[in-house]
């Protein structure tokens, strides 16, 4: 049984609609964290591994999380599970700080920079651009029914990066106003696909369709080592609008062949020859 | 000077926001009608004259208003006015009636028709899909922010028609569920680009992309003899979300490229030869 304070973190991350992978990852880590402090021994052992089964199932699409749970061993010892869950965090706080150093590069002067949703990383690439003085504009989507991109509207507006919000139908129209695409990705499977935000894909193929190169950034923790891009299960979070059920699938997948390169901590990956 | 009673049916045209080309063209012949029966002589001259710009500036991206004002002569004589707006009406009618019969020849059974937004035209052919006895399931959006998809939703729900609401930002992931795209059309220019409510062309890509074919249901009114895809002028009508100014172009263009047919009164459209 894993511990009452434990199982909140869990149910916090499960309520969670706003924050990406990033911040699940993040939070997942300091589980095991607070765990190592209140369990030792057996009780751990079979804890982690109720937590094993637990943190990658708090959303089954999220590739940090299944990577998480891989990178903290089985065992009774807590020094062992503090260490290991602290160096994730440092890894991960790393990993974004670097992605912002690369994907900076990439914003020249005068740039539009378009996006969908939010995402952790792309902010840290319009931070480290900021940082380094570039002025550029960014063009960004509501984000349909739980709005994650006034949330990134809010961020650009206190470090003073101008921007427009735009409705999710709109990314076609846009996109042909861009110069540089952005998203995260919340899993990139191990035949390159890209999954994120619903609407990822429709900003990809519009890019494609405009001559927009379209980049992902993301932490190498995203990158799953087994799953392919046919076996990705998308987690379903359906409302009522108007008394009418609506579907709404988080996430979708873009096929490699639609992105320019993946910004990870140790550069940019490009498509092998053979997709 | 409009007479009061005119220029209200004009400011009633300008304030809908749900429904679409057909309904706006055929209010503004009931304007002309009305007009004909309050003036004549050289005060009717006169007010066609205004009628000729007003009515198409209620909306400048809809050809149907446009044709309208083109269809009306302008004359001193009311009967002549409204023998013309009445012609205007029933051939408007005659054509959504065939484009039904037309339209669900495409629809065979255990079609999965998805569509965006709302067109009496694609709710013509899907009555009449439904007069022929056929089954199928439709597959919609909620179209953000002023939910027309929500109004076609309750039509369906009323003929008994299945259907699923999807949000905006779906129409990849669930093209690739459909057999069939069907939308309708605010304007057709004369080399063939199809402009609607904003998304459509993402759901053409998307249908592209995964090879399932896209038509467009639009009444011969609806093409445009002069405008070429380059010069169209979107209507924008932003609004605000939690405190940020949301950009609303209401239309977007999609290319004949894209289009697999456009089904009108005379048959389906396809592009020519060189396009």
């Amino acid at each position: 049984m894993l511990p009452a304070e434990v199982r909140s973190i869990i149910e916090e991350m499960r309520a969670e609609r706003i924050r990406g992978a990033s911040w699940l990852a993040r939070r997942g880590a300091e589980a095991y964290i607070l765990l190592s402090e209140l369990l030792e021994g057996e009780e751990l052992e079979s804890a982690l591994r109720e937590m094993k089964r637990e943190i990658p199932a708090v959303n089954g699409t999220m590739a940090s999380l299944y990577n998480l749970a891989r990178f903290i061993p089985i065992t009774g010892d807590p020094n062992v599970v503090r260490t290991k869950a602290e160096e994730f965090i440092r890894l991960g706080e790393e990993a974004k700080r670097e992605i912002g150093n690369i994907g900076s590069e990439l914003i020249d002067e005068n740039e539009v920079v378009i996006t969908h949703s939010f995402s952790s990383a792309v902010l840290e690439v319009f931070k480290a651009a900021r940082r380094k003085g570039k002025h550029f504009r960014v063009i960004l989507t509501e984000s349909v029914p739980d709005y994650e991109g006034i949330a990134l509207a809010r961020e650009l507006d206190s470090i003073g990066i101008p921007f427009e919000v735009i409705t999710d139908a709109q990314l076609g129209l846009f996109a042909k106003k861009a110069t540089l695409a952005l998203v995260g990705a919340d899993n990139v499977t191990r035949d390159g696909a890209v999954v994120n935000k619903s609407g990822t894909y429709l900003l990809a193929l519009s890019c494609h369709d405009s001559g927009v190169p379209f980049y992902v950034a993301a932490e190498s923790f995203k990158l799953h080592p087994s799953l392919s891009s046919g076996e990705v299960e998308i987690v379903e979070r359906p409302y009522v609008r108007q008394g009418y059920r609506v579907r709404n699938f988080l996430f979708d997948v873009t096929p490699w062949r639609y992105i320019r390169g993946i910004i990870t901590e140790f550069g940019i990956l490009v498509p092998p020859k053979e997709i």
